[in-house]
């Protein structure tokens, strides 16, 4: 399956493969580089050759039969694979501390990924291991009439940098034109809530989704659904604007599906949801709102 | 031990009983609205009063022998026992979405809490069950030079509504007035991340904590300890700046304590740490950025 | 010539005509609600028709001759002439102060404009009498990648709503496609800085500009020369960075064009620049950074 | 009349001077460095000397005889007269673009007054010529229950730094305390809108101001009367807050003074007033709202 190189989300880019409702495919992405920072050459030498870089490629788009505008396109993220090295890097001009503290040089660093397991190189000669957190950084359809930029995230999905949208949950996303034009890239073998730096462990990935279709399905935002919880995933700046958004969405869902009054889903949220910040560093900023199913099943 | 009425933190409040660093003292301490909020009459009815509302009332202050400015105060969170049953209000003009979904009138909820419980009452006539989460919502010395409303969190403690403060946890607080002048109050029975409509479960409670006086070791925010984890805990508007000053701590932290270099520690927790948010309520916003101890005794 | 339907600007609008650099061509363009507010049939009206609404449109986009990639345009405003009547509505979900004060329900206002005059009815039954401020509030080029909706401003332009884009200044775009694709609308016979309520006097216009092509003058955000002042034109959110990619924008400019240090044309526009909130209620807000000539003059 | 040297804003302040209602009285303030950076020993040696450095010195405060909770109390500002040199400084971690370009050491600048001239010098050797814009930076009166930092503007008055804090203009301020303790600072002889480095070129001053007494006229914030125009001057963070409240609190008075529907005074204040960013630097920021008098005398 080939890669996008426009790098962007929109309804004029011409679809490499299309799927059924139900069908499971799997889906090779670049990392968030387009895979040409390596150890050999690394992103200083990359930033200093002038050479293109491709900015968050994704592969696709995919055509899904049957999808119109209305319907809603849930995502069954089934498995993620990665590469056995990943790249972090302080890439100028990004991330959330740019300009608070003393200038440095751009650096990549190359963390070793191996059962399980990351391996981060520290400026002290060790490396600390961590637990592998797989994700999908970019994951989205195309919107309406807009073309918008891998990098950056909205109602349509797009760059989420969410640590949930992650195996074993579903995506739900908004579909605006005739066959969504779905497309992923950007997989992380690790990221922390916020991604502050600008990058996670940026790894080339293959990916198993299922696609299934509700059809006149009509949301505003993207969703996930975990085995434990519900949650709205909402992008805008500045950060408050996302919040309020990802709370406003999840108090419309309980309002919808569990019946209850606006201002008790609000107070609810208040006392046992929970908010969170995905990443504080694209051109959007993306918050999810979350609550547990156990607590919303004895309303059943 | 009596409670305060002027809802301040300040070097001009007299303190009402003086400890020794190694003591423990147990702290009673209304809640939130100064216990007047009552099922025999509601939030309605204490709006419409007229009635003088006691805003974040704090017990205290408590003179820390030896404390001087410079100094960090170390407050381990012993215990926290509550009473049975607590509110949870719509406060008019306070929430994060104020103004943004239909009005409705002023409401208070009361829960019945038993057994590590809460049960939250909805409008469809059930009651959800949740485990408690018990925490300190406002927490705190006297700054420097001003005198802050106790509604109000900065770099002296105050209405931090931090879930992670709470029992086991260690909290530092910066000493800026001799003798410290530490209060707290508002404590939750259960909050989740944001305390999105402006109110946990708001409890009367009676808080065991310990003094820990750590001479000359001087730090500009609180943070907490946790057995697994170190913490920032910073407060501003925009959220952004509360995240920016949280992130930027705990990098000077992860330099000075651990060796890293800054970009070193900027980029570690931009895979490995997390920035989550307490309240989006008060007047200022507060942001928690944290790190597994874990990760970092791999540096030892 | 006619109108565009799809409200967007990007590189896949097909061209409505095409001019030579130095030329002088009048455009017609529809007011922002593309002309179907009127008095016979109200904002509310028209709202609950169900009947689809042009979103900002504008005329165009137009092609001109040898502009590629890396050059400005520099769009003279010579004339605008406006109809007799303009409508200022409240559009639900948009303003300043959406959810922070009583609702109301749809309101629209027709002006009278005539003589230099606008006349502003108000619910007392009196007008207000105003000298008109004629201004363009959309008008931009295509982006390189990306399709942006009318709507929103950016670094191509777009819904500006700034004050200063009126007749005798003259508008710099960065060039990102060959032939640039030209398009203006959505012109106010009012509007006071700031837009608060989402509009001015909406007003269906003619307007006649002169095309300069400056090859490869590299500009990354729009910038205005007037008679007496020149001025960067940046568009974020949240209005902080908005304020501050317009303060860089014109050091920038100062370092390049008038040798001096970027500390020093920081310091001369703390105490001679002033900053101005052009709009705050589009997807990004506006903001004008500004210096007197004259003062620059005495460097020369 | 001596000047205050805790930098603060609070009930607990010692007055230095009563006066009456009515009453007409010269102040002396040191500029906003406490008059210590001059061009014997400038700001970087200043910085280094370790030298205490007053943070925005005020003076007063000022006892106001009758003044109460409640009351406005009216500031005419009849004369600001200036030294004939004002600094300017670049001061670490403070201004708008603090981090987003190259550092610079600490920088001041030493302007020369004269004549109603300023010669603010460049680094390319020649000075700018400019017409002094005569201002008081730092006017308030004491809050309730805080006791706020001189560098802080609010509800009280404090740091404003709004230009239109000049001859001819009155300033009325909401009365918290037993005789509003009124103190004023930080005299500026010119500043841009924005003050964007972060000081304007700051002087010693000598300010002749008339206090007058409004029983009973309760006022939430500042605000400005001009013989021109009626402004609000409302401060907070994030800017799209101050924005918000200046605009509401016009609106307010709007329809209170001028019989308008709420609405129809926003929709005015969309096409004919104005919202203006006074500062984007202090621990809250500033906007003014602001209408000309003369659209408004239509309304009587």
């Amino acid at each position: 399956m080939t890669q996008q190189d426009d790098c962007v989300f929109g309804a004029n880019v011409k679809p490499i493969a299309s799927v059924l409702p139900g069908e499971t495919i799997e889906i090779e992405a670049y990392d968030c580089f387009g895979d040409i920072v390596r150890p050999q050459r690394d992103w200083k030498e990359v930033l200093e050759s002038g050479e293109e870089i491709f900015e968050n490629p994704v592969t696709g788009p995919i055509y899904v039969e049957g999808a119109e505008p209305g319907d809603a396109l849930a995502v069954d993220i089934v498995e993620i694979q990665v590469a056995e090295r990943g790249v972090t890097a302080l890439v100028p001009g990004f991330g959330l501390l740019e300009g608070w503290f003393s200038q440095v040089p751009p650096v990549s660093k190359f963390s070793e990924i191996k059962d399980g397991e990351v391996s981060f190189p520290t400026s002290r000669g060790k490396s600390i291991i961590m637990p592998v957190r797989l994700m999908i950084g970019t994951i989205g359809v195309a919107p309406a009439t807009e073309t918008i930029a891998t990098v950056t995230p909205s109602k349509h999905g797009g760059n989420l940098d969410t640590l949930e949208v992650t195996t074993g949950n579903r995506l739900y996303l908004p579909v605006s034109v005739k066959g969504a034009l779905f497309a992923l890239g950007d997989v992380h073998a690790a990221q922390g809530c916020g991604e502050v730096c600008g990058t996670g462990v940026e790894v080339p990935a293959l990916v198993k989704v299922k696609f299934n279709l509700l059809k006149g399905k009509k949301i505003e935002w993207p969703r996930i659904e975990s085995p434990d919880e519900i949650m709205t995933v909402c992008s805008a700046r500045p950060l408050e604007d996302a919040t309020r958004l990802a709370v406003r969405e999840l108090i419309r869902w309980l309002v919808a599906d569990y019946e209850l009054e606006e201002y008790d889903a609000y107070m609810l949220l208040s006392v046992a949801g929970d908010v969170g910040i995905s990443q504080i560093v694209d051109p959007a900023y993306t918050v999810v709102a979350k609550i547990r199913k156990q607590l919303l099943s004895q309303l059943r």
